[in-house]
């Protein structure tokens, strides 16, 4: 009972998948301070200027820039101090030739100033009177009006995340709720006549069931809600009943297929039979994770993992993750946290396949280092000892020590 | 009135603050499945072993290894197929000699059995008979008990990060609750007689506080519990008891300290005169974030930062992070998500000073590239339109176009 499929790159098997996906349509709105990691429904446009007034950017005095041209150390421009701008107010003075007006970082110009000199670059003779001792041009140190977004301006694209920056450029603008996508629903089968719930006692011959959480997790982390559906029997009407409530309760569905061929034949042979156009992709050239299946089915994507831990969490986080951020509106996916390190230790492969390796980094004389973790490396335990997985490409048949390796981390 | 500080690196400004950082002593016990992302306050230990029995990690036969030394293509050994073994269930049935059972992935071995032949190396001439093409070894395509983590066992340590895979470990080993520590308050108090909250039309001279929420978001992002206690008037008093209640409802404080000297120096003699040690670093070697302050006060760490957007963001994910994951009990911090990208255009910078760049990422065949957003480096706009933040060293004056840069992702 050899399995039956052809295996694709995982780039190919990402291809075939891609222009199936499109945006949920569920949109709710969120207080934007509650909006973070959040998916932008629409563009957001500046409703004001910001700021709304022009504002010094260092502490010094307002001046009208002509009135400065050509001092310099030996000959200062003398400046008649008028005033001082209070912060938070208005400066409620007009200057006139000759006049300074003392204000801080962020204050509001008075009228008829242009420009600040930086108080390193003059000295009060008395409380009247100012040495200048640089020129400054229109406009220098100064802030104007709109400089930093301007009204009628996109601020933040539709199918951008809100991240901790675009919280504050928003609420900046007195933007307080937004119109974000829903969170993703992702249903997780979990598949196994071998299978029990984490809280009972296994019996011989049975382990509990991990994947589901762990599975759980990778999905959280980038605001999509597992909803678990629990523990299903390898047989065909059973995987069919479950996989037709996951598309019913979910946007997409995640089956952890069993660690078999013949249940993982059986689960491309359920997905198939669920409508059009079905199984897209049955075999990756990866390892782990080689017999993952990608489908769609009538608007729903569904994947089928491989039950062993290591596989269902890669192939998940590289195929189910950037389907989920698609799903969720987002355009711009964000990538996994990649760093390159050096190898301390060879790491053998096949040439043909992309191998992912768990490997510990550590760092020295300020140069990555990575340990292969050898031996056991579809185990959770190798999984929680490493800090990521060292990644050797399609195209060579091994890594040797003193190489550089890319990591994802974890 | 020059800003009285002296400046250090951000390596000796995380020096002096570090040694006075412990853990925090609240623990709180969550459902593991609920734990993502926690910090585990104690040593987590096997109670059992996983897996519990051989378990066959192919589909295939098992077998008594002995039976099959010296099997090949051309004088395959010959064996009697006596059953097979359900998924989940005990196997019995205890093999003697010459004799196999079908077995599946993930299937307990029978009694007498120590291998597995893989079904690829087999041949069925009828039910009973079977064709074996390789010999295998003892404990060949077998995981052992307690291969994954065996009794008593240090499955995860006290101050490990409990990711989704920990998550599947310590359930696959029936641990539904653990230990973990608190999250970790974090006071942000925002100063300024300019600000407003975002909810406000701001009058001439007044800006919305933004800083507030986008260090929450950041606050938030790493597990930490924001409780902003809102805008405070630039004097010395208003400061003190915001301070003082800053410290008395959180674990560490924030104060966005204003963006003129004054209020700066301000907010360092309200910090200093709260108890001791006091202020240990007043200004740091970087651009933007010069005018940071680092304090510890009687068992509380207080952080100044400048009131520049960019410079609150940059200096609180550089110390203030770092901070919370140590009061979190995290003994291994993660790192923040770093890739290297050729500059497309050069950096100016000045030697003696770490830069910070905001710059945009795009891969053009296979290689980052990162273009500098030039201008208006200091506003909410740039942020929100970069992708991270490219470091030109301290030991540098700038960085050339078609070198490499490190970038801080967002």
């Amino acid at each position: 009972m050899p399995e039956l499929f052809t295996v694709v790159t995982p780039q190919e098997a990402w291809r075939r998948l891609q222009p199936h996906l499109y945006p949920i349509t569920r949109v709710v709105t969120v207080r934007t301070e509650d909006g973070l990691d959040r998916v932008l429904y629409e563009d957001v446009v500046a409703p004001s200027d910001l700021p709304a007034f022009a504002r010094s950017s260092m502490d010094g005095y307002a001046v009208r820039a002509e009135d400065t041209y050509g001092a310099s150390e030996s000959l200062p421009a003398y400046l008649t101090v008028v005033g001082e701008v209070a912060m938070g107010r208005e400066a409620g003075i007009s200057l006139s030739m000759g006049e300074a007006v003392l204000i801080h970082t962020g204050g509001m110009l008075p009228a008829n100033s242009d420009a600040v000199v930086m108080v390193e670059n003059t000295r009060c003779l008395d409380a009247g009177t100012l040495e200048v001792y640089r020129p400054v041009a229109r406009g220098e140190n100064v802030i104007p009006v709109g400089d930093d977004m301007a009204e009628g301006d996109v601020v933040m694209e539709g199918g951008s995340l809100l991240q901790p920056q675009g919280i504050g450029g928003l609420l900046g603008l007195g933007i307080t709720e937004v119109a974000v996508y829903d969170r993703v629903k992702v249903a997780l089968i979990s598949t196994g006549d071998e299978l029990v719930p984490p809280e009972q006692e296994p019996a011989l011959g049975q382990i509990r069931n991990t994947n589901a959480y762990s599975l759980s997790g990778l999905a959280t982390r980038i605001g999509a809600v597992p909803i678990r559906l629990g523990i299903v029997k390898d047989d065909y009407e059973s995987l069919r009943r479950a996989a037709e409530e996951g598309r019913r309760v979910a946007d997409l569905v995640v089956m952890s297929a069993g660690s078999s061929v013949s249940t993982r034949d059986m689960t491309a042979g359920v997905i198939g039979s669920l409508g059009e156009p079905g199984v897209l992709v049955h075999g990756v050239s990866i390892k782990p994770g080689k017999p993952t299946i990608l489908a769609y089915v009538d608007g729903v994507p569904f994947f089928g993992l491989p039950g062993n831990p290591a596989s269902a969490m890669l192939t998940f986080e590289l195929f189910v993750t950037p389907a989920i951020y698609t799903l969720g509106g987002c355009k711009r996916i964000p990538g996994p946290c990649q760093v390159q390190a050096r190898l301390r230790r060879n790491i053998p492969s096949a040439s043909g396949r992309e191998d992912y390796a768990p490997v510990r980094i550590e760092e020295e004389n300020g140069e990555l280092q990575a340990d292969p973790i050898f031996g056991k490396s579809n185990l959770l335990s190798t999984l929680i000892r490493a800090d990521g997985l060292g990644i050797v490409p399609l195209d060579r048949s091994g890594l040797a020590q003193g190489e550089f390796v890319v990591v994802r981390l974890f």
